[in-house]
């Protein structure tokens, strides 16, 4: 059978591997496995979020409220925008697709960094647009600025802050680049790891209520999975002018989020003081990471998120991310983006303890 | 801002009232609502699979196992297939999504029935393709032959039964017909409510192993919406051949279920009982709006799934709908489908009975 010539050049995006997957193939017990692969909150949903979807069970069999009243109602709220400037997704990632989706076809091109969220290009390729991206892995936007005036772009991808490296951009050149960019090109600035940024550098602090009234063609994005800690919920959203919201819309399939994460979702929004104390421990965990990189000679780049990129310097990340993984600790080995380094979440404070101690095994056996 | 032209003539899907809608505009006690608009199964999720989510809220903030290993292996089981026969979507509707977008595109074709799911024709002019449809709104498999003959198509949709209609085509006049039907075109058998239209008419039923060791251009689509209770967790399959499934992978979001969903169906698939118990009780229950339909002199569309479609002689369908929403039963007026009609999801004993006192009410003062 043939299908669409552009799916010939998509790749399928390779997840983090899953807890149930090290159980079975290496036969490690559940309880000794730590995952920091995915970065997902090491903490675990807030208690009151998780007392919320047990009392909402009962009402698997219960479509969602579609029109998702009450979520857009909160986040509204929180970030001072009208509600009609607000699109939910299932996780930002699904508001991705809506973008590339809307705004793309074969003859499009879509500008982003070097080494940025995978899910861009993969998006794009659905549709059979060129991607273009800047010589540098982290972002740098003076390519960017000469890029777009060489190439053009219907779409510009900005990661902020960046994943899979952890880097991030001050607001105030995004705003000056903004400037520059011609309203006709949509500007995607991902927001998945905002309230880390935020909060470690106020210069890194994105408002999306200041940028949409500043720019018509500019979507901002936000998620649950990560300091929100619903990952497994599949939630994020999309903040922009009605005019853009309005035309992504028409591509939201029905039912996009699911009954119980409806209810996490606006749960979450009412527990801020969890998302903040997670933070604050984030951050206390990462510099432990930072001092054992600087103990072992490792390179690292200063992170802005809950994850931090290793490298690994004479040793195989490869072969280090593997024997890791026999020994139950998942993270992600970065040699797919042409990195010989690890990315690792943050952990627990007794998670990130034993990751040391087993990786100081494995680097002597290696 | 300009978007891709195809979406000008997309249309955004009217989903069922919900509850919350109800109470906010008609302010009506949540407890009195009985909300027979979406076909979800009335009877509430099996409590097994309640107990299940509640075990599982506390995973809310891990990735889903992305492999959908333990699910996709159950699945098999079930249909007798192998696990690479099987795509797991957020609902079938994500499934249809892929197929559309994995075959269409602006110079495509999409044949289907005069009246049926609407999602085919919104994903279909997502992508541009020309939308064909029989002339008959109820399933004509001649109809189906002519237009195909005539026009070609590059997917054809057959609905197992026909929602929102209700009507189901013999399956071996489904296999006559796919024998005519050219290997490069990919045909969609929608079982979204097989389980139903087996259960009261075997000469109904599609055995998808059959099927796809037939041909090698169809897939089988099912849910865990409608007889397995799941409405709210947004989950369905697709089952086919290895180079549709490879293909359809490439437009699979990662994590495009959430944690809860794949726990929740794993758990459903093991409680098959408490599926026909709904079942049998359903069509226990359909006979008492036949009756009702008849003792008024309305006429209905004999009915293989959860609903029924009843037509309302002089009355005006969405007048009477808004007048039962008023009084909290949310019913789907069918008048945007060209009929004078209502759609009615088979509730329990008590709330048809409260529908057949409340719709009285309304049509004495109509």
């Amino acid at each position: 059978m043939t299908f669409n010539s552009v799916l010939d050049d998509v790749q399928i995006y390779e997840a983090g591997k899953p807890i149930e997957l090290v159980v079975r193939e290496y036969g490690v017990d559940p309880k000794d496995i730590i995952k920091l692969a995915s970065n997902e909150n090491p903490y675990g949903t807030s208690p009151k979020v998780v007392s919320k979807l047990e009392e909402v069970s009962k009402n698997a069999f219960v479509y969602p409220d579609d029109s998702m009243y009450e979520l857009k109602e909160a986040l509204a709220d929180k970030f001072q925008v009208n509600e009609h400037n607000i699109i939910v997704g299932a996780g930002s990632d699904q508001v991705i697709e809506f973008c590339v989706h809307a705004k793309c076809n074969a003859s499009s091109k879509i500008l982003m960094s070097g080494t940025t969220f995978a899910m861009y290009e993969i998006y794009g390729r659905q549709t059979g647009a060129k991607i273009i991206k800047t010589k540098d892995d982290e972002h740098n936007l003076y390519q960017f600025s000469l890029l777009y005036e060489e190439e053009g772009a219907d779409i510009i991808f900005l990661c902020l802050p960046n994943n899979p490296l952890g880097e991030c951009l001050d607001s105030q050149d995004v705003y000056k680049f903004l400037d520059t960019v011609d309203k006709n090109t949509l500007v995607v600035l991902d927001g998945a790891y905002q309230e880390f940024a935020s909060y470690k550098d106020s210069a890194k602090s994105i408002n999306p209520a200041d940028v949409i009234s500043k720019y018509p063609n500019v979507i901002y994005l936000g998620t649950f999975s990560k300091a929100y800690a619903l990952g497994g919920m599949r939630v994020g959203y999309g903040i922009s002018n009605t005019d853009i919201i309005n035309t992504l819309y028409k591509l939201r399939p029905p039912f996009n989020i699911t009954t119980p994460t409806l209810a996490a979702a606006i749960e979450a929004l009412k527990d801020e003081e969890f998302v903040e104390e997670c933070i604050v421990k984030n951050f206390e965990q990462m510099t432990r990471y930072e001092e054992y990189a600087n103990s072992k000679g490792f390179e690292y780049i200063p992170s802005y998120t809950n994850f931090i990129t290793m490298y690994l310097g004479e040793y195989n990340s490869k072969q280090i991310a593997q024997k890791l993984l026999e020994k139950g600790v998942i993270v992600r080995d970065m040699t797919g983006y042409g990195f010989n380094a690890v990315r690792i979440t943050i952990g627990t404070q007794e998670q990130n303890t034993r990751v040391f101690t087993i990786l100081d095994e494995v680097l002597k056996n290696s």
